[in-house]
C-alpha cells in the first residue's frame, strides 16, 4: 500500500510541475509576451495541455486509485487527493483527446480575438470564436452528462457541489433587495462629491502605494512580484510563487489600489497554502469562489474600510497632487464608497457589483439550457443591464466584450464572484465575532493577526476542505446572502442618509 | 518510410515544445522570477529536463532513426535531421545514467564551490572540484570514443567539425599577428582621451537608445521584448519568440548600448531561422561559434564602425548629460575603441580578446591530452598572460578563477568565441564585397539590405548547415583568421598612428 501512494504522489507531482508550466505560460502570455508568438504559444500550451490531460487519464493512474480505494484508513489529505484524481479521471476520460486538444488551442486563439475585438470594439472579430467555445463546451456537456440542468456541469468545475437550484435561490433574494436599494441610493440627495477621486494621481506614486498596502497586507515578495496588464490578475504558480498584476489608471487611482488589494486577498490564499500538499495536486485554492472571498474580504471589507482610511488617507493624501488638501476624511470615505451604476464589473461599486453577476449568469444560464443564442448576447446584455442597474453601454467594448473569461471558455466562473462576496460578509461577520477589536488591529496596520486567522481556517487547507465545509467550520451554517445584504443596506443607508 | 518521417518529426516537435518551455523558465528565472521559489522552479526544471533526456535516448526513437537511415533520397533536411537525433541518441545512451546524475550533482555543488573559491580568492577551494569535473569528462570521452585528439570529442559539442588541428594553425597565425600589435598599440605615444566614456549617462536615455538601435538593425519587437538583467542575453524561445536582455551602468553607456547591439545580433539570428524546421528540431543555430559571429558582426563591424558613429553620434550625445560636447567624432571614435591589456575577458576589447580565448584553450588542450595537470593551472594561466598580453594577475581571482565555464563543466566551449569573430570578420569581407555601398547603408541608416544578406546565407537555414558548409558558401573557402588580422591590423594602426 505505501508504495501505492508513493507511485500516486510522484504522479500526482509531476502533474503539478506540468501545471506550474502552464501557470507561468498564462502570466508570461498577459504580461508581455511577443504579441507575434502567440501562434507558437498555442501549440507548446496544447502539447503541455494535452500531457496533463493524459497524465489524469492514464490506465496506470486507474489503478492506483482503485488500489488507494480498497483501504479506507487513509489520511484526510490522501483521501480527498484520491477523490479529486477520480473525479478528474472520470470527467476527462469521457472527452475525447483530440477534442479536448483542438479546444485548448482555440481557448488561446481566442483570447488574442477577444483581445482585438475589444480593442477595435467590434463584436464581430471575436463572435466566430465565442460560437465555438460554446458549442465545444456544449459537446463537453453532452459527453460528461449533467444533473437537472446542464449548466450545472460548467458550474461545478469552479463551485463544487453548487447548483442552479441554490443560486436561482440565493440570486433572486439578493436581487430582490439591492435592486431596490440600488433605486434609493441613485435617489437620494445626498450624494458624495467625488471630484477628488479624478484628479491626478501619478502613476510612480500609485507603484508605491500598490506595494506598500501589498506589504501591509501581509504579502511576501521574496515569493511574488508585482507587474502591469490589461486585465489585473494574481496567479499562483506554487506557494513560493505568486504573482500579482495591477493596472494604473492616472485618472482614478482606485483602479490600481483596491485592485492591487483585490488581487493580493488572492495572492494571500496561494502564499498560505501548505506546500506539503504539493504532492497530493491539493496546493492551490478550493473552489473560485472561496477564492474570491479572499480578496473581496480584502478588498471590501479592510480595503473600503472606514478604519482602514482612518490611517491610510494621510498617506494616500501625500502621493497625490494636492487634490486631498480640502477634502476631510468623511467626505473622502463617502466619495470613495460612492455607489452608481456603471457599465464595467471589474469597476463596478460594492453595491452594485453583485447584479453585474447576475445578468451574466442568467446570460450562460440560457446560452447553455439553449434559450439564448450566441448572437443576441449583446442586446441582451444591454437590455439587462438596463433593466438592474437603470444604465445602457454605449457600445459592446464597455458590455457584452468587458470580460476575459469567456475568451476562454470559462463559463459557469462568474457566479463564484458572486458567492465570494456572500462567503466574503460570512467571513466578516464570524472575524468580528472572534477578534473582537478589527477595527483597532486596522488603525495599528497590524493586519497580521487577521492574516493569520484566514490561513488558519482556510489558507492552509487548499483544496482539501471544499467551500461548504470550510463555511460550515466557520459559520456553523451554509450558504447565505443574509449577512451581505445586511451589510449593503447598513452601510449605504447610513452613508446616503436614506 | 512517410510514415516513420511523420512520427519522427512530432517526436521531434514535441522535444521542441518542452525545449521552449526550458528557455521560458531560464528567462523568467533571469529577469525577475521570485528568489524564494528557486527550490520549486529546480524541481520542475529537473522534471522537465528528464523527460527532454528520455525522449532523445527513447527506443520507439532509434526505431524510427534505423528505419529512417535505411533510405537515402530523403531532402537535405530529413537526413540532417537524423543525423542530429542519431548524435544525441548515442552521446545519451553511452554515459551510463547513474554516472551522468552523478556529474549533474557535482556540477551544482562545484558552480557553488567555484564562486565561493572566487570570492575568497583561492584556487584550492575550486581545485579538488575541477579535477573531479576533468576526471568525469576524461570518462565521458572514454564512452564517447575520439578521432584524433580527445579534446574533439568536446569541442563537438560546440563548434561540429572544428578540431585540434583547425583551431592550432588558425590560432597560431592569430597570435604571430597580435601580439607584437598589441605591443606597438601599448607603446604608441597616441592614446585616447577616454574620460567622456564614463560620466553620467541616465539609464532611461540608454534604455531608449538600446531600443531605438534594436530598432535600426531590424529586431522585430513584435517577436520579442528587451528586459533588465544581471547579466545580458539573447534567448530564442522559438523564431517569433527572441528575447534580449541588457544592463545598465549609468558610468559607462557601453556597458548597455554595446551589450544590447551584441545580443541583438544573436536575437536577428534567431528570429529569421525558418520556422519550418521547427518540426525536425533545426529551428536554432547551428554553433556556437556561428551565433558569435553574428552578435559580434553587428557590434565590431557595424556598432564601432566609424559610419555607425557618424550617424549616432549625435543622437548618443543629445541623451547624454553633456559630456560629449567637446568632443569631436573622431576622439569620440578613438576613445570608444581604445584597446589595452586587461585582466578580464568579458571586459576585453577586441584587438586583445582573442588572446584570452587562446590561453584557455591552450590549458583545455593540455588538461584533457593529459600534459597539464588541475595543480599547474594557476600558473599556467599567469605565465601565458604575461608572455600574450604583458601582465600578470595579481590573484587568481582576476586569473585562473574569473570565468565560470569551468564550474560547470563546460569545456569546449571558449574557441568558440574566438571563432565567432573570425567568422565575423570573414563574412565582413565578403559582405562588403556583394554589397560594395555598406558605409553608405550604414550612414542612412538603413540596414535592412545587410541583414537581408545575412539571413539568406546563415539565418534561414538553422542548424541545417554546418559551420565549415556556411564559411564555405559564403567564402568559397575555409576557416580563415586573416580577415581578422587585416582588420585589426588596418584598424589600429591607423587608430594609433603606429
Amino acid at each position: 500500500m505505501k508504495q501505492a501512494e508513493e507511485k500516486f504522489t510522484d504522479y500526482l507531482k509531476r502533474k503539478n510541475h506540468y501545471e506550474q508550466l502552464v501557470g507561468l505560460m498564462i502570466w508570461d502570455a498577459r504580461t508581455g509576451a511577443p504579441i507575434g508568438a502567440v501562434e507558437q504559444r498555442a501549440d507548446v500550451m496544447s502539447t503541455i495541455s494535452s500531457d496533463i490531460f493524459s497524465m489524469t487519464t492514464s490506465p496506470e493512474l486507474k489503478e492506483l486509485i482503485d488500489e488507494l480505494k480498497t483501504k479506507k484508513d487513509h489520511s484526510a489529505v490522501l483521501n480527498r487527493a484520491v477523490e479529486e484524481a477520480e473525479k478528474a479521471y472520470n470527467r476527462n476520460t469521457k472527452i475525447p483527446a483530440d477534442e479536448y486538444a483542438a479546444f485548448v488551442r482555440l481557448q488561446t486563439n481566442a483570447e488574442a480575438k477577444w483581445e482585438e475585438a475589444k480593442r477595435e470594439n467590434d463584436f464581430d472579430i471575436f463572435k466566430p470564436y465565442l460560437k465555438e467555445l460554446v458549442a465545444f463546451k456544449k459537446r463537453f456537456i453532452t459527453y460528461l452528462g449533467y444533473e437537472k440542468h446542464p449548466y450545472n456541469t460548467l458550474l461545478d468545475d469552479f463551485e463544487p457541489g453548487v447548483f442552479t437550484d441554490t443560486l436561482d435561490a440565493v440570486f433572486s433574494e439578493l436581487k430582490s433587495h439591492l435592486i431596490p436599494l440600488i433605486q434609493r441610493v441613485s435617489a437620494s440627495k445626498h450624494q458624495p462629491e467625488t471630484t477628488c477621486l479624478f484628479k491626478h494621481f501619478p502613476k510612480s506614486d500609485q507603484e508605491k502605494l500598490s506595494i506598500s498596502f501589498l506589504k501591509t497586507m501581509g504579502y511576501d515578495f521574496t515569493k511574488g512580484r508585482l507587474d502591469e496588464s490589461v486585465h489585473p490578475f494574481a496567479i499562483g504558480i506554487n506557494p513560493s510563487d505568486v504573482r500579482v498584476t495591477t493596472k494604473y489608471n492616472e485618472n482614478d487611482f482606485r483602479v490600481a489600489l483596491l485592485g492591487t488589494i483585490h488581487e493580493g486577498g488572492h495572492a494571500l490564499y496561494e502564499q498560505h497554502i501548505d506546500e506539503n500538499l504539493i504532492p497530493y495536486n491539493l496546493a492551490r485554492g478550493t473552489s473560485m469562489g472561496i477564492h474570491e472571498s479572499q480578496s473581496l474580504f480584502w478588498e471590501k471589507f479592510i480595503g473600503q474600510s472606514y478604519s482602514f482610511w482612518e490611517v491610510m488617507y494621510k498617506e494616500l493624501a501625500a502621493h497625490g497632487t494636492g487634490q486631498f488638501d480640502q477634502v476631510p476624511l468623511d467626505d473622502f470615505y463617502f466619495a470613495l464608497n460612492e455607489a452608481k451604476p456603471s457599465m464595467i464589473r471589474i469597476e463596478a461599486d460594492e453595491l452594485t457589483y453583485c447584479l453585474h453577476i447576475i445578468l451574466r449568469y442568467e446570460l450562460e444560464k440560457g446560452l447553455f439550457e439553449g434559450t439564448i443564442e450566441v448572437d443576441e448576447l449583446p442586446k441582451l446584455w444591454n437590455d439587462k443591464m438596463e433593466e438592474y442597474l437603470g444604465i445602457r453601454p454605449d457600445h459592446n467594448g464597455e458590455g457584452v466584450l468587458q470580460d476575459v473569461h469567456w475568451s476562454s471558455g470559462d463559463f459557469g466562473y462568474f457566479p463564484s464572484y458572486a458567492l465570494g462576496f456572500i462567503y466574503a460578509a460570512q467571513i466578516n461577520q464570524v472575524i468580528r465575532k472572534e477578534i473582537p477589536d478589527v477595527d483597532d488591529l486596522i488603525r495599528s496596520e497590524n493586519l497580521e493577526p487577521i492574516r493569520e486567522w484566514l490561513t488558519e481556517q482556510i489558507h492552509q487547507y487548499g483544496a482539501v476542505k471544499k467551500p461548504k465545509e470550510l463555511i460550515a467550520a466557520m459559520t456553523g451554517g451554509g450558504i447565505d446572502p443574509q449577512p451581505l445584504i445586511h451589510y449593503l443596506t447598513e452601510k449605504y443607508t447610513r452613508l446616503y442618509q436614506l
